[in-house]
Formats: structure tokens, sequence, C-alpha cells
């Protein structure tokens, strides 16, 4: 008999509601707590504003969503300002492991900007209580590209036909931080060959597995990607045609376009990408079948507009329901957004994928 | 004693005179030889006009020019008028085995439209005399889209200190036929992030054999990349940018970014890329570094513009001479063309790349 427990990254898996709610939070920005201050607040909240405040809106917000897992897409701390970066990510993610719920960290491009460099980071973080954050994935780091690159399954209910299948993949990139290559002039780095690849690899080797008996499903698992730095795609969208929610500043992608958006269309599974760095702009806009959303700027020692709230995102993917009444595959990809007010307010509430639309697709003449 | 022959492929060398020439013939249309008619040739022209013309333009630019490799980049055969995809390619490649000259060729997305799949192309095409093509690179056939990538060594002059060390790579790749994918809207395919991969980790591992005892050099040695269909920054030229050379009709690029330039521009060693598919572009253009050069339409049975001459691209590649009289690494990087006209004129000669202009990059600040 072999009773030899799964690894926890492997034991993800749908609630018995047939939900798997995960929290993005976005440009925590943290440095060294209580003293740190806020950023473009009203002057009425500048006096008592701090980086407690962005603890004291992951508190109150994840105790308000009590989300399945917790995913965090870099500028987690800001670098330049934390005087200890391990103290600093203890803190900025102190409600996260205080809340006993699985949770995921990426970098973005200020994090390396303290005493640790970026392996320094993640090596950290992987060791922090109830993380399932990853250096890298062990089949592929001799070869790829950054710190921070790995994939989660999410099974299906427990005592359904799918509770030993992963039907919803997540997959986490290091988007990088400043580019490295003069010629191209871009300010900041983006994703690159070597982890695209990987992927590709992966998101065919989760399709196989999908295929497979027992139990074998059609297709691939519907993914959902999360990292720092937004593609070159995300500038296909201004106010007037995202689905919902706002761009107020420019994109700040990498100027040259390594062709990851290529990449996950060509692919096919992944229906949404969520990223962080541009903190004001908290849109989702969809194209050629692929979601790209911001998650909103979270932390208050980050810049940000006066009197626009602090935000974070949520995203809800439901199950199908069967005729015998136990749960199946994905239905259903849904998002909204939390507001740091009195009432946490929910805004721009939006369906991302439905599993019943594929049927739609038409194909090319 | 080890005295097991070299593949062929190794052995191509810089010759005593410090030079490799290649010679690129860009898109012939070949189809059944003497029935197939041309397209857009002069009135004068049309009565005695066939793909024997293709034919005749070959042997007299091989004989003018006597390259050390010839590089066909596709849409060699045009398939749709092609009754045997065998004969077909036999006849079109007839004038390159006969000269003895070493040749490689890579597919379009015409080749396949005959009786053979571009593996099928590919397969024939490796097993005819005095090639060096290959159907894909043995290390990465388990993983690489496409039939037809894949790398030549071209070793510094015999009897000198570089006699056995790659100063110049070559990388053949497959750039595809039509797009696969509806959602992204393009005609045309593109080059895969499993093609860039291999290409990535080709160009790191050449390198360091580069950079290897004995006779360690500093850097990477200089590449070019030859296939078919432009790159999307091939767009950012028009006939009053490029660096010679004209743009006489759109830039059939995929319509989406597969991140190769990126990725060329990242890895930094090739110079220029060559491609084909548009017949009457035949322009250089420089963008961040490197080189993004047509060949210019050589066949008669492609459309053209009558009184625009069918034409062939000159690579010539030339060694430094060291301070012993000897042949080092490579100096420089020159093109011309070669129009099909009564004196096989030579028009757009210019200088690529210049190993004494390394120093003046400049790093970002």
């Amino acid at each position: 008999l072999c009773l030899a427990p799964i690894p926890a990254s492997a034991h993800l898996k749908f609630g018995v509601n047939g939900k798997f709610k995960i929290l993005q939070v976005a440009d925590m920005h943290f440095a060294t707590g209580a003293t740190t201050r806020c950023e473009d607040v009203l002057p009425s909240q500048t006096a008592h504003c701090s980086d407690l405040n962005t603890t004291a809106f992951m508190s109150r917000v994840i105790a308000a969503e009590k989300p399945d897992l917790i995913v965090f897409t870099g500028d987690n701390i800001f670098g330049a300002d934390a005087i200890d970066a391990k103290k600093s990510l203890n803190a900025a993610f102190a409600p996260a492991i205080a809340s006993k719920i699985p949770w995921v960290a990426v970098l973005g491009n200020h994090d390396q900007e303290s005493t640790l460099t970026r392996q320094g980071l993640m090596n950290h973080i992987v060791k922090l209580p109830n993380t399932l954050s990853q250096v890298n994935p062990p089949e592929a780091a001799h070869y790829i590209d950054g710190f921070g690159n790995y994939n989660l399954q999410v099974h299906g209910a427990a005592d359904s036909s799918l509770q030993n299948k992963s039907v919803l993949n997540l997959y986490l990139l290091d988007s990088g931080d400043y580019s490295k290559v003069d010629s191209l002039n871009s300010k900041y780095d983006w994703i690159k060959t070597s982890q695209q690849f990987w992927f590709d690899r992966t998101s065919k080797r989760l399709q196989k597995e999908y295929n497979a008996k027992p139990n074998p499903q059609v297709g691939s698992a519907p993914g959902l990607a999360f990292f720092h730095i937004p593609l070159p795609e995300f500038w296909s969208f201004d106010s007037t045609n995202t689905t919902k929610g706002v761009r107020q500043e420019p994109i700040s992608s990498a100027t040259t376009n390594s062709g990851f958006f290529t990449t996950l269309v060509t692919r096919g599974d992944v229906k949404s990408v969520f990223v962080g760095h541009d903190h004001v702009n908290d849109f989702c806009g969809e194209l050629k079948g692929l979601n790209l959303c911001y998650g909103g700027g979270f932390g208050y020692h980050a810049y940000g507009k006066a009197g626009w709230e602090r935000r974070a995102r949520v995203v809800v993917v439901d199950l199908n329901k069967k005729s015998n009444g136990s749960w199946g595959d994905v239905k259903s990809i849904r998002t909204w957004k939390r507001l740091d007010d009195e009432h946490l307010s929910v805004i721009d509430t939006q369906l991302l994928w439905n599993s019943s639309a594929k049927g739609l697709v038409v194909p090319r003449l």
C-alpha cells in the first residue's frame, strides 16, 4: 500500500460548493510597516496612513471573500524602501499566512531592490508557512529564465469523478524586472522564450493527463496565468473598449514583443491573464479570445490616485453540475474587484469565460 | 586513433581567400519545367518564358558568383502547379546539384501544395546530392515544430588556428505555411516557441564551444538566419528607410507577433535575417542592430513585376587577417544582389555588419 502523502502543491481542489476562489493581490509595495508612509491618498488620510493600511485591507478582504488561494502578482515589497527584504516579505504576507489559506507569489520589478536577489527572494518565499510558491519547476530548472515560474493544479471537487484530475491549471511566471538588452531599448523585461517553452510543454502534458484514463476528459482544462508586467497586447485597450474597468495610465509593458500572447492563444487553454504593475489601471479586456486583466493597485506605499480606492481582484471558477448531482468540469470563470472602502464594495463583476460558449468558435475560412 | 569521418555538415569552412560566400535563392516557384509559363514578364518575353528561365538564371548566377553555399529560402516549388512534388523539387534544385556546391533548403508556404507533406518534402530534400539540409536537429526532433530546422557551422580557414572552430553559424528555420489558430486571425504562420527555444539553446551551445579551448574566442561567432516568411518587424520599413533596396508591396508576415525578433536580438549573435515570400520586396533594413533582408523573387513562375528583373541575393562573409598573415575570426558581412539581365548586374552592395563597430554599442542608461 502506498500511503505517502502527496505534496501540498498537488492538493488544491474545488470545494464541495463546486467553486474555487482566487484573490489576486497586486503591488503591495510593502516597506517597513508602521513607519512607511502612504502615497497618493486623500489629505484626510495622510496623517494615519502607512503600510499597516495595506495589512488591514488584506485582512479585511480575506475575511470577506474567504478565498481558496491568494495570488500575489509582484512588487510585494518596494525594495528601495525595505531595509531588510526578509522582514518586509514576512510582514507583507503576514495576513495571508495568518489566514491559513494557501498562497503563492511571483516577483515584480521592485522586489529585488532591497537586500535579496530575485533568487534569494524566491528562496525565502518558498519557505514561508502555507505557501505553494516554487522557485522553479524541477524539470525546467536547468533551462528556464527567472525565478518563480511554476504551475498549480486544482483538482475536481471531493467525492466527484474528477477529484484526482486537474480541472483548472494555474501558471505563475516571472516577468522579470528591467531589460538587460540595451539594443532593444525597453525599460521593462518580458517573459522569455525558455519560459514560454516551459509553459507550452507543461500545458501539453496537463492536457494529456486530462485526456487520459481514468475519467478521460475532452480538450484542455481551462487555465489562468499570473505574472507582474503586462503584455504589450494590453495596449489594445483604453477605457472605451475594455470589458470592465478603467485605464488611467499608459501600459508599462516591455516595448518589444516576446510572443507570449501568441504562445498563449496558440495553446488555447489559458482563458485569462492577470497582471499588476500599473496601479491605476484595473481593467479586463478581451483580445482574440484571451482576457487580459489588471489586478488594480493594492498597496498604500505604492503610487495610486487619491480618492480612487486601493483594490483587489477576485476570480471565481465554477464547476458544471452533472445530471446525477455531482460536480464535473469547469463551467465558468467570473471576476470582480473589492475596494478598500467602508463596505469593501464589490465592483465590475463580469463573466470571463463560459464553457458552453466553446461551440461558438467559428473556424477561419 | 579516431579517424572516423566527420559528417559533411560539419565541414563548411572559409576559403583560403578568407571568404565564405552564400547565394540566397528565394521563391523559385518551380512547377513542371518547360510547360510552366512565366508570370509578370514583359510582352516580349512571354512567348518563350517558362520554368526553364528559372533554371537558366540559376546556372548563370552560380557560374558568375561561385558561392560556397546555396540557400533556398522556400517556395522552391509552387505546389499547386507541380504534378509530382519530387520531380519538381529535383528539377528546381538541378542547377545547384549539378554545380557540386553544397546547398540547403527550407520550406515556404507553397511547397506542400502538391503531392508531399512538409515532412515528406524535407525527407526527400535531405536525400538529394550535395545537400546539407536536415529534417530537424536530432537533439530537438522530439519537441520542435515544423520540418527543416537546423544549423550549419562554418569553420575558420584551412591551416588557420580557427580551422576546427565554427566562426560563422547559419540557422535555417521552418516558418510554416498557414496559421492553424483561427482565433489569431493570421493568414500566414510563424516561428513557434519550440523553434525559438531550440535556436536559443543552440546559439548558447555554439558560443560555449567558441569560447572553449583550444583557441578560446571572446563573445559569439556571428550568425545568419534563413527562413521564408518575414517577421512582423519587416513592417518597420518602407522604401524611405531601408538601408538598400525597395519595398513595392505589403509585408506578408503573420499578423501576430511570436517574438522571434526579440529572441534574436536578445541572444545577439545573429546579425542578419534573410527571407523570401514577398517577391517584389528586395530591401535590407536595420532595426535594433539586426538586419532584416529580403532575397527578392528569383523564379519566373512566381508573381513579380514585368520589367523588374528576377534576382538573387549574395552574402559574403570576410575574415580578419591577423598580424602573422593568417586568417582569424569574422571581420565583416556584406551583401549585394544579382539581376537576371544580360550582364547579371550587381546592385545594392552594402555592408551589413563589421566586427570593428562592435565597440560602438552604447549601454543603455
